[in-house]
């Protein structure tokens, strides 16, 4: 059974964007992807029947996304072991095919370690690779649930600090189905409002350097056909002006005990401006993404990427750090950028963090570590 | 001579950015412009011998900005009457180049009217050409004289604020050489402090959409060898964060009676984030951009441009409202854009104005008078 099967139900339109399935095809398994470097261009499947491909599809950004490559770790430990091939080795090259995705290597692990399990039991080889794949399978259900309970979540706090409805929402970067087993975190939030009948509006920043918001935000909304609108991350600060944002929704790379909050850069002028307006900004992210062991935002760190991201317009394919098609210089020869990959947003400028175990409002440190003791009892790490 | 040499004495290095000049040849006069389309990969000279290829350069935006479009409009009709073309035909066309351009419609206008007038009072031909050359050449002093004035004013309003020097200023969009007889608005005061060494850092937002923050102004940061770093609009608000900005300088396209400041789209968000960190955010404008007769921010009808700026990436060659040279769609086909060309920042967010008249500080209604009333002695409409 294809593994799309296994997200929760959103209606009959649109079809639902199957960014990764398994697929049990007569030549045997595979693991098929939505090739996100063909986005929006074009919508085209990758089709992976081994982890070396799986492992090329990561390193070219064909997937892309905190959870889902986590997801596709999984389903490539998965793979190799119901091929045969050998699964420790196979585990290696998907951890270290991007080396800094910590989900990456998380359901690596999940799905290795479940399979060490049944193996060290005495389990049959056919058995241990349906241990394995079982456990990616859940890790894959796990996140859409989140989604879909962050989308819960966040929908009821939207109407209640909104109860007028016609919700205008501004949304930057991208946190929908194309990062996630599910359909995301802020995305989620604002398509459920869309299904609703509640969204009059979404506003979604186009998310310089990389563009995120263009290409992949805008493509969610628009395969969604909600009302959006893509606007220069500059052209936000008039919207507020003239009153047309009802809300900010932004995902988030970290959370620090405190409550602040690391995401893409432009998060930070975004909560700036929806204080001065009295805007509610409003975070949403699974509680996995919290690090009680970060302090606060002073203790994140935050990476520079490199200024050729600012200095030269670059067809990327792909999302975050990306395979590059040709570049044109915009700068003169010989700028530096100053190019920070994220932004800090300090808790008093966050009005709700919503995780898949409820929101925190107003956003202090122990009703954050409150949410993570909630959802610990059922995290495996 | 060529007219560069009346522009006020700047220092011996770099050499003079000739953005602009009439040049004396054996074969006759030209005008010669500093074909911005090249930049910032090249600077290459066009040269203009007569009104039709001047027509030609301001319609491919070889030549932009506002005040230096007032100047190439009054030079062409100079060029018209000394070449003995049909001076009224030649306006009507230098006029029509750009129909929304005020500036270049005044510069024509001013040059025309001188000629008429010597031409009404028996002149001959000859002397009338150069009644209306020199009216061209005054333009071209009055708005050197108005650049050197404004960055005399703002760098001593910067010192004031800041008497520690070491300056780090941010600014937005292109206010230098490249717009205007002289060295600009708000670039001069950066540029004015760097030759007196109280600059440290020019922080250059790339200004999206036409990013004329990446193209022009960091090619004059660069040629002026001032210490700088472009940055995505979206970055600005960690550099407030980190403490690291002392002052915002911008320029502006309109500036309401009640002291209400239209000026490119990003503008305003930068106000408000200087605000929130108690950053001083200070405009540079000549008392022409201040129109008495709006009487406020919501008096001034802001521009929607194409979306195509956004949902496309255009190698435009040249600044505002480009040839374009390929376009690359970002964003879904079919996605709708809100682009507005500028932003209105109120009174209250601005910490002063700076004119060629001095500065207003705190910005009021009744100190913009007065300012404009000075200047309103020598303004010739």
């Amino acid at each position: 059974m294809a593994d799309h099967d296994e997200q929760p139900p959103v209606g009959d339109e649109p079809p639902v964007l199957s960014v990764l399935r398994w697929d049990e095809l007569p030549e045997g398994p595979v693991l098929v992807l939505l090739d996100q470097t063909r986005l929006p261009a074009e919508e085209a499947e990758l089709v992976c029947p081994d982890v070396p491909t799986l492992v090329r599809a990561i390193r070219t950004l064909a997937v892309r996304g905190a959870p889902l490559l986590g997801i596709a770790g999984a389903y490539g430990v998965a793979l190799a072991a119901v091929r045969g091939d050998d699964v420790e080795e196979a585990a290696g090259l998907l951890a270290g095919a991007r080396p800094t995705a910590v989900n990456l290597a998380y359901g690596v692990r999940r799905a290795l370690s479940v399979h060490r399990a049944a193996a060290q039991k005495g389990v049959d080889l056919r058995n241990a690779a349906q241990a394995a794949l079982a456990e990616a399978r859940a890790l894959h259900r796990e996140d859409a649930e989140a989604s879909a309970r962050m989308a819960r979540y966040g929908l009821a706090l939207l109407d209640e600090l909104l109860p007028a409805g016609g919700h205008r929402l501004l949304t930057h970067c991208n946190t929908g189905a194309l990062v996630s087993g599910g359909e995301g975190t802020a995305f989620a939030v604002a398509l459920a409002a869309h299904r609703e009948g509640r969204l009059s509006r979404l506003w979604v920043d186009e998310t310089r350097p990389l563009l995120q918001g263009a290409r992949l935000t805008a493509y969610e909304a628009a395969r969604n056909g909600m009302p959006y609108n893509l606007l220069t991350d500059n052209a936000a600060g008039s919207l507020f002006a003239a009153g047309k944002v009802d809300a900010v929704l932004i995902g988030a790379d970290r959370i620090a005990a405190d409550g602040s909050v690391a995401n893409k850069v432009g998060s930070y002028p975004l909560a700036v401006l929806a204080k001065y307006h009295h805007v509610p900004f409003i975070v949403v992210a699974p509680t996995t993404t919290v690090d009680l062991d970060t302090t606060d935002g002073a203790a994140i760190t935050v990476e520079q990427r490199r200024g050729s991201e600012v200095t030269e317009f670059t067809f990327l394919q792909g999302g975050a750090v990306g395979e590059e098609v040709g570049g044109r210089l915009v700068a003169p020869a010989g700028t530096a950028a100053y190019n920070p990959a994220f932004d800090i947003t300090p808790p008093e400028l966050v009005t709700a963090i919503v995780t898949e175990e409820g929101a925190v409002s107003p956003v202090t440190g122990d009703g954050l570590a409150e949410l993570c003791a909630r959802s610990s009892q059922v995290t495996i790490s």
